[in-house]
């Protein structure tokens, strides 16, 4: 009776998976300012991931995240940093799929970061290798984010509307050694999207360019 | 001056990204008691899927999201919710991503699994349209999965060493009307699988078979 019990199936391993993928899981941590242009990038880079080189990319952003998984969380310090603890989780498990993550969150802890990071590159029980974290620091002054402004925000930080607003009433803590630096200040999306994939090319993790 | 936050690249609609990817995102939701065969049916399918059919499935299970994501929980009632409540989300952003999710969970409660389904068939304000969600019931009688016992874990719930044991000390509400009944005593693995990617063909899920 009940002989099925003894079939098992193994479980693929993270290089089978990226073997049959052809793709290699990573993901991608992108950290700046409110209004550093975070979101744009990553919407751009998405898609020129999927369209130009094939791969699975997916962003995670307060759209998919703070309205979902994360809407039981408010904005004390446990519940931030529990936010960003869920999301570096999930953007692992989309990177263990063999899928390229692309977080895009103020994220302006190192402290934060670099968990994150040690969570994919140490690889835990059970797991062969870990896997590539790059961070990207999205760059500008405050003053330029300050005056771009484009859901007020500043303006409500400015006025004490809003508590502890990066920036401006809290601390961002800028990356030491990202994997990647954009300046973004007059720098044109297209070109600060290449700076990633240029990385991304340089590290041997994204398939040729399709014709 | 940063002329460049007026680039808006427009993000993908769930519609564009399924035909980028030439894959209709999904999720498989397997329920049933622990030993019905759940895991190894998962890695069963997440193989065929990904060789067969080329395209991107992940399983979240035990292993995966238990010591990752809700590492934070234990198993009080609210507890349990909370932990399919986060399975349930993490896999709508999979299938959001145009990939297949398989969760492998007893997931024991009607209630938790219609709000998984609510969560994915529902558009939500910003989305199109609601994503496929694949209930699949493993169904065996509890005494086959009590004598099967892998783990001893039945043994443990009956010297009372675990409380609350679903099929033993606590219930098993069983699926009213799941998409795949899966009976799975003298069944053989493969046909088991086989079940699920027949249903998935019927409804014009996959792409076909490839050569």
């Amino acid at each position: 009776m009940a002989t099925n019990i003894t079939f098992h199936a193994a479980a693929l391993t993270r290089k089978e998976r990226n073997d049959l993928r052809q793709q290699q899981g990573l993901t991608i941590w992108l950290t700046g300012l409110s209004a550093s242009g975070k979101s744009t990038l990553a919407v751009e880079l998405e898609h020129q991931l999927l369209r130009d080189r094939g791969v699975h990319a997916y962003r995670l952003d307060g759209d998919n995240i703070r309205f979902g998984l994360n809407k039981d969380l408010g904005f004390s310090e446990a519940d931030r940093n529990e936010n960003i603890r869920r999301i570096a989780e999930v953007a692992k498990l989309f990177a263990d799929s063999s899928a390229i993550a692309i977080t895009s969150f103020i994220s302006p802890y190192r402290k934060d970061r670099d968990s994150a990071r040690q969570l994919h590159e140490v690889p835990t029980p059970g797991e062969e290798t870990g896997l590539p974290f790059v961070e990207v620091h999205v760059d500008v002054p405050v003053e330029v984010a300050e005056q771009r402004d484009p859901k007020g925000l500043y303006k409500k930080a400015r006025e004490g509307v809003i508590k502890e607003f990066t920036g401006i009433s809290a601390p961002y803590e800028a990356p030491e050694k990202p994997e990647v630096y954009i300046r973004n200040v007059d720098l044109a999306i297209p070109d600060a999207v290449k700076q990633i994939i240029d990385y991304l090319d340089s590290k041997g993790y994204l398939p040729a360019k399709k014709e």
